[in-house]
C-alpha cells in the first residue's frame, strides 16, 4: 500500500463512462449527414425544420428495436433519458398522472429503490421530496415479496426505480418470471408507475447474451396492466453519452398523458440527431454487431477488473462481487462496515471510486459494504494497478477490523 | 372572393416556420464534422463523452455573441428556448426561485403577457395556473405604466413574457428606454422574472438595422438590479428549427439556481450539436453574413404582404399593419370585431392564418381585432395570392359590419 501511494497514481473507477476506443466505434456516424444529404423521413416530414412532437417513425423503429416493442409505443425526446424520467415526474408532481392528484399535495410520498441502485434515479426523487424506501436486490430481479407489500397496500407509493438488464451496479438482469411479477401487480395507487430504465438492454458484454429481453409493455398488457410502466433506453452508451437520441416506450393512454404536458414545453425535439442515429442504426443486425464491437473492447476491462479481484481475495472470505454478462459496472461488497474505509485508502493511494453509500437513498448503505467499480473508461494496465490497489486496501480494512475486534 | 373560392387554394401563413431555400442556406453545417474530425473544445473537453452541464465554452460564446452578452453568463441548454422556459417555470412552481416560496403554493399568481404576444408563451403559463395579465404593446414596447403598476404593488405577479427585438407578431423594438425601466423596476416579489425570449435578436429584414442590441444584463446589474431578468436565444431561426442549440443568460445568483435543479435533470446536453453549431457560427462577422443571406430570402415576402395590405386596403380605414424591420411576422388589425370573421372568410377560401385570438391570453382578444401574419414559408406567389384574398376577406367583413349597423 505505500508503494502505491508513493507512485502518485491518478486513477479513475468512479463514472460508467465509454471510454475513447469505443467512442471512435461511431465516428463514422459523422459521415451519414453532409450538405448533400436529403433530410425528409420516408414520410415526408422535413427534419430540418420544425414539427413532430414525438419524433420521426424512423427513430421511434430504432428505440423500438433497442427495446423490442412497438415503435408505436415510443416516444422519442432529446439526448437524456433521464430528462424524461425528471419531466414525467415533474408531471406527476405538478399536473398528477392522468388526471389523479398531484404528487405534490401527497407529503408522504414514497419511491422505492432496488438496492444497491443507481445515484441519480434516487438524487432525483430525493429532490422531488420523495421518501426513499430501499428494496433488496436478490439473484434474479429485486424481492418481489417487499415490493408487492409496499405497492399494494400503500397508496403513497407512486413508484419503483429499476434498471431490468444489467442492472446498475450489480450486472442483476430481472428473470422472465420477475417481470411478470411486476406486470401482476395490483398497486393501491392508480398513479404508481414503474419506472424500468433500460439503459443498457442491448449492452451485452458476451455475444452468448442475447439480442432480446422480454417487451414488458406487452406483458403488462396482456395481465391487463397496460398503464403501468414507463420505459426508458438511450443511444448515449451505443453513440456518443449526450450526443444520442432517448425515448420512452408507454401505453397509449400513458402516452397521450405524456404528450398533454410535451406540448406546452416545446416545439419538436431534435429530428436531425433522430435521422442520423436512425440511418446508422438502421437495423436489428446492425445494432447487434454495434453492439459487439463495444463488448471486445469492454470484456477485457471486466475481465482483468475480475481476475485481479480473484487474485488478491478469493477465498479470504474477505469481500465478494458480481461478474455481469453485461453493463457498465460490477458490485463489490467488503465485509460488513468497512466500504468508506476502503474507498478512502483507495483515495488517499490516488484511485477514486464511486463513494462508499451512493448506490443506496439518501447516499447511505445501512451495512457500509457495498463500493461500485466503473472499469469502462480507464486503461487496461490502469485498471490492474487499481484494482491491485483495491484488493490491498480491503485487506487493511479487513484487518484493521479485526484488530479491533479484538481490542474491545 | 368567389373566384378564389373556386380556386381550391391550400396556402397556410399561420406558423413562423423557415422555407426550404432558408434550410439550404445551412446545409453546409453538415460538413463541418466527419469521420475525422477532432472533437475537443479548445479547453480539452470531449465532446463525445459525458460532462459540462452548462455547456462548452465555445457555445457559450456563440450564445453570448447572439444576445450580445458576456459568455460567461449563458448557460447552454439543449434545442429549445421554450423548453428551457418550461424547465425554469416548473422550478419555479415546485422547488420556488432562489428559496422563494414555491409558485404552485401560490393560488393567485399571476403573469403579465405582452399584447399582441406570443401564443406558445401564454399558453405555458395558462398550463401552470397563473392568472394572465395583458399588457398593451406602444410605439416602442410595452406600457411601461401598467406593467410598474402590477409588478411594484402586487407580489403574486411573478413574471412577464418579452420578445424585445422585433417581438412577435408586431416586430416591435423595445427602445433603449423601455430596457432601463424594466432594468429599473422595483419588483413587490424578490422572485418576479423577465423572461427576455431573444428569439429574433439578429434576425433583421434590412441591412440597414444593426447588429446589436443592448444587453440588458448588463444595465439589470448597473441599475443594481441583476437578478431580474432571464434572457433566451436559440440558432432554431439561423439553422434548423428544432436543430440548433438554445441558451439562457442569467446573473451569477440566477445561474446558481438553475443549475441546483439542472444537476438533477441530466447529466449533459448535446456537446457534439454544440460544437458543430459553434464551429459553423465562429465569429461576429459569420453571423452577421449568414444572417443578412436569410433576410435576403425573407425580405421580398414582408414585401409583397405589405405592398398588396397596402394595394388592398390603404386608405379604406378598415385595417392596418405593422411593417417590421426584423422577425418573422406582420400584426394586422381589422375594426373592432372582425378579426374571427377574416380568419374565418380567408379559411373558407383555402387560406389558413393564425387563429384570431391567437395573440392574446387564453386565446381571446377582447376587442377581436388582431390577426398574426406568418410570411416566411410560402412561396412569393402563394403569399401574393394569399394577401389579395386577405385584403378581399376584410373588405367583405368591414362591409358586412355596416350593413349590420345599418340595419340596427
Amino acid at each position: 500500500y505505500k508503494e502505491a501511494c508513493a507512485e502518485d497514481l491518478h486513477l479513475d473507477l468512479s463514472r460508467g463512462k465509454p471510454n475513447r476506443e469505443q467512442l471512435e466505434l461511431s465516428m463514422d456516424m459523422f459521415d451519414i449527414l453532409n450538405s448533400k444529404s436529403t433530410l425528409d423521413t420516408a414520410d415526408g416530414t422535413d427534419c430540418r425544420n420544425y414539427g413532430v412532437l414525438t419524433g420521426i417513425p424512423e427513430a421511434k423503429t430504432l428505440l423500438g428495436d433497442i427495446m423490442n416493442t412497438n415503435p408505436k409505443n415510443v416516444i422519442v425526446g432529446g439526448n437524456s433519458s433521464l430528462t424524461i424520467m425528471y419531466d414525467i415526474i415533474t408531471h406527476g408532481m405538478l399536473d398528477g398522472i392522468m388526471g389523479e392528484k398531484p404528487w405534490s399535495q401527497i407529503p408522504d410520498r414514497k419511491f422505492l429503490c432496488v438496492v444497491p441502485g443507481y445515484d441519480r434515479h434516487f438524487n432525483m426523487t430525493e429532490h422531488f421530496g420523495f421518501q426513499l424506501i430501499s428494496i433488496p436486490m436478490l439473484e434474479d430481479g429485486p424481492d418481489m415479496d417487499q415490493i408487492r407489500e409496499w405497492v399494494e397496500k400503500d397508496p403513497t407509493v407512486k413508484g419503483i426505480w429499476c434498471v431490468p438488464r444489467y442492472s446498475n451496479p450489480t450486472g442483476t438482469v430481472y428473470s422472465r418470471e420477475v417481470i411478470e411479477e411486476f406486470a401482476n401487480l395490483k398497486p393501491a395507487a392508480q398513479d404508481f408507475r414503474i419506472f424500468w430504465d433500460n439503459a443498457y438492454v442491448v449492452h451485452v458484454l458476451y455475444s452468448s447474451e442475447s439480442s432480446q429481453y422480454p417487451d414488458i409493455l406487452e406483458i403488462a398488457e396482456k395481465a391487463g396492466n397496460p398503464d403501468i410502466v414507463y420505459e426508458f433506453c438511450s443511444t448515449s452508451k451505443m453513440s456518443f453519452p449526450g450526443g444520442g437520441i432517448a425515448g420512452v416506450a408507454a401505453s397509449p393512454a400513458n402516452r397521450i398523458d405524456i404528450e398533454s404536458f410535451l406540448k406546452y414545453a416545446m416545439i419538436c425535439t431534435d429530428k436531425i440527431n433522430q435521422i442520423r442515429q436512425a440511418r446508422y442504426f438502421s437495423s436489428h443486425n446492425k445494432i447487434r454487431r454495434h453492439m459487439l464491437k463495444e463488448a471486445s473492447i469492454l470484456r477485457p476491462k471486466f475481465e482483468i477488473t475480475e481476475k485481479m479481484l480473484e487474485e488478491g481475495l478469493d477465498g479470504l472470505g474477505i469481500g465478494d462481487w458480481t461478474c455481469p454478462k453485461g453493463g457498465y459496472f460490477i458490485s463489490f461488497n467488503t465485509l460488513p462496515g468497512l466500504a468508506d474505509r476502503v474507498v478512502e485508502l483507495c483515495h488517499n493511494a490516488g484511485v477514486k471510486l464511486t463513494g462508499a453509500g451512493a448506490t443506496f437513498p439518501y447516499g447511505k448503505d445501512p451495512e457500509n459494504r457495498n463500493i461500485r467499480i466503473a472499469p469502462s473508461f480507464a486503461e487496461l494496465t490502469e485498471i490492474k494497478t487499481a484494482m491491485h490497489l483495491l484488493t490491498v486496501a480491503v485487506r487493511i480494512a479487513s484487518l484493521e477490523s479485526m484488530d479491533e475486534d479484538k481490542a474491545d
